[in-house]
């Protein structure tokens, strides 16, 4: 019967003028956190999901696709990842993607809202898959950008695995100029990082093309890509950036052989072949971004609609 | 004022547990037909829009990607198509789209619902632009099972540009493999086709991998692949076939060059390397379509959740 | 910030094309029993709240209007009730409302679903305040209609506290002419009943205009009137039926009277001269019972909109 | 089929958690005006209704109950209204319900929005029902407190038919003590005035509750009384004032004996015993008005939720 499970909806708000609704089959968790409200959720559509401030950041479905997509990419562009620091990731689920290399010696998450990592802990074991536990784990409770400033580790890849910046959330001083310059300080040689930077909807790119834009005053390699996260309503865009001067990504093959030789287990999402083809944008995205002007800085941050 | 902008709102089903919400801004047209539900709806995303029987068709803001996703990834499959075939299409942008093809010489488009036509001619000028005066141009009102069981003609090319389907609407018997042979018959050697197939959403795939599956059992060659239409609330699927066995997609140079070489204008969505690169699926995708076993028959249909 | 109140929602649906929308602090249980689906919602603007089969059946903050409106009424109209039936009523709310009368001796409650009467024992206790531990509360887990069947139990006044009649759910053969008629025999012969019976909107009459005239088929006397229960989302009937013959309601002065000398505590909604000037219908309703000829009856039972 | 009835949905926002969802049929029209956003909307529910600033203001269905239940008690309490001022009211309905009363010998209308009463004219013709044609209609284009500032006309009933108080619309210094005062001046010495006054919802009683206290500051006789008018979501408040000190309301003889003498045709809603009962609170509103304290001021306006 229609009504019983349908009575009780999330509603996603996309923009001032769109949302994505969910049916709930019952809410496992609603708490505010010193920094944002958390809600574990059990979706009808998505199973078990994660939601800040109203944002869904990843569910039971289709998780493997945002988290492939964030991590791989990224990790096969390095010539043999070490050191990783992830920013965020509060799921455990960027960190249990990391730990699949097989060169990661050192994975330290950052991540500002212990909460948020417990809570996982507790409702999404599937997502962390003891990634926690990995004796190669360093877990820090702190402002990723305050911890960046305070140490002088150096990676080479930094994961920024994010919410969407919104202007009472944690994160949007994580997506300006000054921060992508402090990252890059933390960067060995060939370091690359990687992140999610919004939607890539025709009717809603700025977010996307201003951290491009962005990413371009720091990064001398900035390749930004796509993936269909069916859970985020909208297409989504990442970013890959290299502190090294590449040409462009890899073939298909040379991708797909990386995967083989580094990664443990096997992937559900990323093919090498894939990776090669996420980096080939449609023609709308690439003269957005080439045209765009728009650089985020500290005094002048970008929020998403919220 | 947010709430003079948001109280009217449009909400698309699309599943049991999910649906996709648009601001209204106000309602051209809203009526029923012989055949179904038309609405032309001015949304505050997505901007002009035709909706039947409530699922969005193609809107203002992203209909430049639907289309060319449709239409160019088989007209450039085939070596040289001078007569095509739209079935459905009432928007006339799936013809506009074959209109730029130089080689065409004949393009028939078979809509069972005259008004869809009327409606698009007087509200969306800009999704048809002139394809409907056009000389090749020739509009028949009929059923399109009936129109092709009725009718010798042979095609190049025959895109299906049709909604889902549903139990109530026009267009289930256009999605069975009784249709598939029958639409074989009217190709030409090297004949192509090329559909929309349903949603890719990890959690929602039984309508895509049908069609393929159903295509496999009347087409030597199948080619699926998706498209991020951002209306449609969820990525999308597509499927070329052909009549010839093919080996594989051309290179994102080769379709570049035929691009160049045969496409009157410039195109908004699809550059050459992103013809290539679009046919390659996710692995969980090419799991799904090579494990499906259901083959949609006119004794069997499949319907969407509606 | 609005977002994080209100990213989840409760809908109910009140009609096709109407519905009432809460904002959901949290969920503190949802299930299905054996008979329906019970769930216990803290909603942003009424508090925690019982809700079965999508429809609100009482919430924190009006539930004494609803469960006076129900009770009293009744209860003040017979000289002297010392025996009550409640039919349903499993938040025990109105099972509190009728121990307040000092007359009553015995009060038997007849629910079909155990279910119901423990969650709210677990999480509404101050819907029932300790009537279910009350020495002249019975409680008795049966469907009523069978249990009166089988059982030659004659009360003072039965208060009948159902839910909405639907086609899935537990109540609709509570709704009919057999019912009542089956009602009237284990009645005294003063004896009283008292129903909730649907929205008195103008657009959505005959719920309550068919109970009437089938309670008219088998009582002398019938007395709808209508109360302002906000969390109903529509204005609310009622209706009092006695086995006697009566003229009309008593006046303000005479209920005033009766619930000074009979009602243990004070009431919150009702004073003497409300129960008597509830009964003052308006016009439209008049005329809509008056004119009604829907008998309700097991061959032809009525469901409300769902 | 459920779906196309219902894709589009208006949300009345009713507080900030909750709303009233009404499935849209059509909408005729949509506008800003200098004053207000516009909207005449065909709901599936509620039929042809005028909508302002996302408030629905009255629907084809029950518009009768509003409009009688706000005119008719004032005009019913004055001895012999002749002079008859209505402020809003932008409809014509208010205006229709006035002009019923043989007495009446003139009726101004002041509304600052011409739009409104040019959209009525052209959508809602059964609102109007002729008033404005009527030889002693005279409708003022002006924001009411000026044109009372500006002219000396005195009235035996001033029927206030506005919007809620809501910060960016044309009405909140319309509901002040000192637009009150400014009222008082212009009224005959038995002169009586009628306003609705928000919600009686139990858990949003601050409007109408300080409203009350308002009037109070200026009127010895202050009468509250509510209605349920389906289409507002919650049941409704209004308030009758006389500048005399009246002991109470009539009895329903009493209100049946002037009715039938002086109304023009047959009303739908209100009786006579119904005018007097009406006047019968709740004891939790007389509890809520006895002990309310808030005087809405010019300084300290009174807003609600939007």
């Amino acid at each position: 019967m229609a009504v019983r499970k349908n009575s009780k909806w999330f509603l996603e708000v996309l923009g001032p003028d769109e949302g994505h609704l969910h049916g709930v089959k019952t809410v496992l968790l609603s708490k505010d956190t010193a920094f944002q409200h958390i809600e574990v959720i059990e979706f009808g559509d998505y199973g078990r999901s994660l939601v800040l401030d109203g944002k869904v950041q990843s569910t039971e479905r289709d998780e493997f696709i945002y988290h492939e997509a964030l991590v791989h990419p990224a990790l096969l562009t390095h010539p043999n990842p070490e050191r990783v620091l992830i920013i965020g990731g509060g799921e455990g689920a960027t960190l249990r993607e990391a730990l699949r290399h097989r060169s990661i010696r050192r994975a330290v998450m950052v991540d500002v809202d212990q909460e948020v990592i417990e809570v996982s802990r507790k409702f999404l074991p599937e997502f962390h898959a003891g990634a926690f536990e990995d004796p190669r784990t360093e877990i820090v409770i702190e402002d990723a950008r305050r911890w960046l400033e305070t140490h002088e580790d150096v990676f080479d890849a930094i994961i920024i695995d994010l919410s969407d910046p919104i202007e009472e959330g944690p994160c949007y001083r994580l997506y300006t100029r000054e921060f992508y310059d402090l990252v890059t300080t933390r960067l060995s040689p060939a370091g690359v990082i990687a992140l999610q930077s919004g939607t890539v909807a025709a009717h809603d790119l700025l977010n996307f093309s201003a951290i491009y834009r962005t990413l371009r005053t720091t990064f001398p390699t900035v390749w930004p890509y796509t993936a269909a996260v069916p859970c985020f309503g909208l297409p989504w865009g990442f970013q890959v950036a290299s502190k090294e001067r590449l040409s462009e990504p890899y073939s298909a093959g040379e991708y797909e052989g990386r995967m083989g030789g580094r990664i443990n287990g096997s992937l559900k999402y990323l093919t090498g072949a894939l990776c090669a083809a996420q980096f080939v944008l449609p023609k709308h995205l690439l003269s957005r971004i080439e045209s765009e002007s728009r650089v985020i800085e500290d005094h002048a941050p970008l929020y998403i609609y919220h």
